[in-house]
């Protein structure tokens, strides 16, 4: 069998591709700027999804506030381990960045419980009250995005927020609430996304800086 | 705002949804097992998307093969760390499976480098040395999938292939060149697939035991 083996070459390759895909399926389809569409292909190149043309929004701030977060060494809050383990932490060491998802975390499971929430949303609570710069990154739970936005309307801040949770109850309502917030966010509308998606957005976002 | 906060109620009513949505969109669409049922359901529900009702390929003795495996105290090799993280620990740790992605170890790095391979192939080089029951699990790399398919043409075994490489480069002609093979095998089929999706498979087996 004969088959591509050069990582760099595949990748550049990939992206090739997926442009000539949206040329053949949706000829004049213009990206609002270079990095929507380093973003959106990145989530195509993921997920072979190419609604992902459609659905993933960017807030006017949202890019310059996370790159503005990353190169101050911001916190970056994941809601799975999954959509953390996607992220390339080679970029987000060298920026002095650092990561961590508290879902699995024992103070999340001990506030979970006593407070009759779920794990992402105690995680939040969590979260929030860490110090630093925080950037969270959802690719699963509508209800860690439904406390944040409730805690940011009480007061606490977050830079902005990867709003990307897939699934059948309550993401794609969570993620249309976020869309109605000031906070910077990139969204994937609709009931679509994921940790994968959720990392590919992230890493986008890394490699173009 | 008013949200579903019990996580277990989120996904029964989450399958329900999926239900009614094929139910809607595609009348009269019959699964061929329950478990089929179960793997593509889990697919859709961590991807919201409804082509793996018809890309997503059990090869007759794949489930057997894969439970006969996990009861046997296989080993799972992931390609990506993405995928190891997302397919449930406390389950395979109760069956006392072992689970590991090697494309980070630093043998993979020597190996990729001495034969010019990607690191993904090196893993599997490495993984088929180790003693034990293989179950390989791809949700990213086509050199991979062409890598084990060779070592097995070669005479090497794995009880059972997840083969979930998403992509444009390969991706869809490795998982072509796998349905071929006599090896049970899980697939979806074309570009379509990710380290989401391969979890969601083991993930789905694994609740089904």
């Amino acid at each position: 069998m004969e088959y591509v083996k050069d990582p760099k070459m595949i990748e550049v390759k990939s992206f090739e591709i997926i442009q000539g895909i949206i040329d053949d399926i949706r000829p004049g389809y213009k990206f609002k700027n270079e990095i929507e569409e380093k973003i959106i292909k990145r989530c195509i190149h993921t997920s072979a999804d190419f609604e992902y043309l459609d659905i993933l929004k960017i807030s006017d701030t949202a890019v310059d506030s996370i790159i503005n977060a990353l190169n101050n060494k911001c916190i970056i809050y994941t809601d799975t381990n999954m959509a953390l383990s996607g992220i390339n932490k080679m970029k987000l060491n060298a920026l002095g960045c650092e990561y961590r998802c508290l879902v699995a975390d024992e103070r999340t499971k001990e506030l979970a419980k006593e407070k009759e929430i779920t794990r992402s949303m105690a995680a939040v609570e969590i979260a929030m009250n860490e110090e630093g710069k925080k950037l969270f990154v959802f690719g699963n739970a509508p209800t860690a995005l439904y406390k944040t936005i409730e805690m940011v309307n009480n007061g606490d801040r977050v830079e902005a927020i990867v709003g990307a949770p897939v699934g059948f109850v309550g993401a794609a309502e969570s993620k249309y609430e976020l869309e109605k917030t000031s906070i910077p966010h990139i969204v994937v509308q609709g009931r679509k996304g994921g940790s994968n998606i959720a990392a590919a957005i992230m890493n986008a976002i890394l490699y173009a800086m």
